[in-house]
């Protein structure tokens, strides 16, 4: 079958890469979700903001859907392209343009890698901030689409907060310069922020100016075995009033079992229900004295059962490998995720809902949780058992998502902190903000793409 | 005349309290423009939200225009009514409504006045860290409506950086709930960010909660007499390089006769071109140290021809009065004033363009400059001279307004950095926002306020 539109778009942009073989259209249909089966149209790999734009219009002219498309390490479909899409990957804009030094900001292609932005702001003697487990997978772009928030959120914030400036093309076609790198600009309404987490849906980030920091002073890392989930909120408490901490990251026993399974090394000994990773800066002995302090008065109070302070960077990397390897060990059990945030304060009674409500209703599953205490965000991974289907697995793990939506919505929580609606939460997204809301979001995106072309079916139905 | 609209809102809303007198509409009319006539049709000022909600309502079905007023200090004519508007003024809902020790954040009314947000802050050992002149008079709903700065920005960044959550009466009656306090919030477009600098056209602040962090460490003043503007750039690099810049700013002798003949105290003997006060994080004898070998070093290479280290809180505060009094001293000149910023890489060339363009353009009045260097934010202001009209001069310096937004333009730079657009910029958004911006801007007016009845005329005309 001649597809007329692709031919006319090869016409248009003969310099444009297409392919349409079947493994690339698998390959780049899908992310990491794995829940649809990829069937798009067709996948455009421009190289250049000129393509970008050219292909945004001809999808207006012939009512074509666009998937934009980073590395796909997405955990809620926002990058599926499943119903005749046009997938417009961003992976051969993957440059680093320019280094300002006054400015300290760093221009980049979206199709970077984070960990390639690391390595660049590095080079200068600077810090990009922004870190987290899929580093070397993910896009820049897709970072920015998702405000991408990760490990290190209570020292630096998420990624809305290191965008000086964005190339975007809209979803009416045209090329919006937002903000061009200035720190002070109340010229009208922000739309760099608005573009920020809007998931593909309002325009396509062709370029991204990224602030840089100082790089923070020499870390230490400590690993503590907690007797209760209450000790959670108790250590962070404590630890936060006396260190300055640059992660503070929580997972239980179940979560243990399996990263230790996939290959990691035990560093405490014994049963203990949850565990805490934090990080915190540590320029001399004072420090150290005051993290010690902190720690045995965690002992004192019965808050700690156990802990570790690395002594070197190896052990350190070994102690962060029991938190950053869970998502991995898991995958082979085909996790199905909830990310979910509420205010710190509302933690301790939201996780006694929750645990309650996780045990009644996953009597026989294994539920894994992890996540960022200091940002109020909990990763919950439903390990799929062998003895259920795909379908009604799903089925049981949507249905009790409705409860945690519901649940979410009495604390005032958030269906999804970092990973973003896609596909997989567009049936929830009621839990966490008004029809009021919707409403205006549903207008927004009709101001920036009045036909509707970019990634439709996401974030909305 | 009866105002048959006001006799129903009266009637809708039996409690609100309503202003006619003639001495209560020039009050609530104008902000520290002082350019337009105060014209307003009534002032309302309602004691809740759901007063501002159901004057809204009743706003959009008589259609009439609505002007949110919050303690009138802006300098872009954002609070002006000179035409027939309804006056909302949210002075009375100016009380602190609570505070969460573990989010570390105190959620406010819109009428609060900053100096009082800061006495909050710190009634709990915190700060809130968004900081300017205007403080005991400006409200914390006005500042988040132009998304305000000041002299910590360099440290602390914008009011949009401490905005957790904010409840707003949209154009279109609708009370939004937005982000809640989440500090990650991945569920579509964040309508917050949108909110913030929107200068009261899209919706009405009701409650704002906000972002505390730690108190800096102790800190110490210093001024510095420079002798070319180039060194202003050179001393900043040093200064920034080797401390913790908590304020760097800069004026000129023109702005220090003023602030003299106003009744500040001279710190530093002698005629000098440029003045920088700076201050900065001082937590031991090391930074001290350090601050000596940066202005010893400064000296060497010629960059500073003077200073003085402030020996004592009430040293520092005159030191700071140099500065911080400029504002006032110039304004029995009636002065005609520019807001403009650049990135800062791009400040050495923009300062010279705009030095050559204003000696030619008002070669016998006063400009005054003064700014915060560090930001790339320059304060211009233009002294009216006694034997011009009001409005020969605004006519003159609107001339030379449209040569410094061309000129802003190349550069990439803002026409308002922190006041806002309001009426006095309107005619020089596009040297900022490109056709395609604004006329998505308009659409997302639309989208809030469909009949426009929030602030019209401001922002765009």
């Amino acid at each position: 079958m001649t597809d007329h539109a692709i031919v006319d778009l090869a016409r248009r942009l003969p310099q444009l890469r297409l392919l349409s073989e079947p493994g690339d259209l698998e390959h780049y249909g899908r992310d990491w979700t794995r829940r649809w089966t990829p069937a798009p149209r067709a996948i455009a790999l421009p190289a250049s903001s000129d393509e970008v734009q050219g292909i945004v219009r001809w999808a207006n002219e012939h009512n074509v859907a666009i998937v934009p498309s980073g590395g796909r390490t997405g955990l809620s479909g926002g990058a599926v392209a499943a119903n005749g899409e046009l997938v417009l990957s961003l992976e051969r804009m993957n440059r680093v343009l320019g280094f300002d030094a006054v400015d300290r900001t760093l221009t980049v292609q979206p199709g970077i890698a984070l960990e390639a932005v690391h390595g660049a702001a590095r080079e200068h003697g600077l810090l990009y901030p922004v870190d987290f487990a899929a580093r070397g997978s993910c896009s820049i772009g897709g970072n920015i689409a998702t405000n991408a928030g990760g490990i290190r959120v209570i020292r630096y914030g998420n990624t809305r907060e290191w965008i000086a400036g964005l190339k975007v093309v809209a979803g009416n076609g045209e090329l919006l310069d937002l903000n061009r790198g200035l720190i002070k600009n109340s010229s009208g309404y922000d739309l760099r922020q608005l573009m920020i987490g809007s998931e593909g849906t309002l325009g396509i980030v062709v370029e991204a100016t990224l602030r840089l920091t100082d790089p923070p002073p020499t870390s230490q890392v400590m690993l503590l075995a907690l007797p209760t989930m209450d000790a959670l909120m108790d250590v962070f408490a404590l630890f936060r009033s006396r260190l300055s901490l640059q992660a503070f990251e929580f997972f239980t026993d179940v979560a243990l079992k399996h990263v230790l399974a996939h290959g990691a090394q035990r560093a405490i000994d014994g049963d203990h229900p949850y565990y805490v990773v934090t990080e915190f800066e540590s320029p001399d002995e004072k420090t150290q004295d005051a993290a010690l302090a902190a720690f045995e008065h965690g002992v004192e109070q019965g808050w700690i059962s156990d802990g570790v302070l690395a002594q070197s960077d190896a052990q350190a990397a070994a102690l962060w490998r029991l938190r950053e390897g869970i998502t991995e060990s898991l995958a082979p059990h085909k996790p199905y995720k909830n990310d979910v945030s509420v205010r710190i304060g509302a933690l301790p009674v939201f996780l006694h809902d929750i645990q309650t409500l996780l045990a009644r209703e996953y009597p026989h599953i294994d539920v894994v949780w992890f996540g960022h205490i200091g940002d109020g965000n909990l990763h919950i991974n439903v390990l799929k058992p062998e003895s259920l289907s795909d379908a009604d697995f799903i089925a049981q793990c949507e249905h009790v998502t409705k409860l945690l939506a519901d649940t979410l919505h009495k604390h005032g929580g958030s269906i999804s902190a970092e990973h973003g609606i896609g596909l997989v939460k567009r049936a929830y997204l009621e839990s966490t903000r008004s029809p009021a809301e919707i409403a205006l979001m549903r207008g927004i995106r009709q101001v920036f793409d009045p036909l509707g072309i970019l990634n439709p079916g996401k974030l909305f139905a």
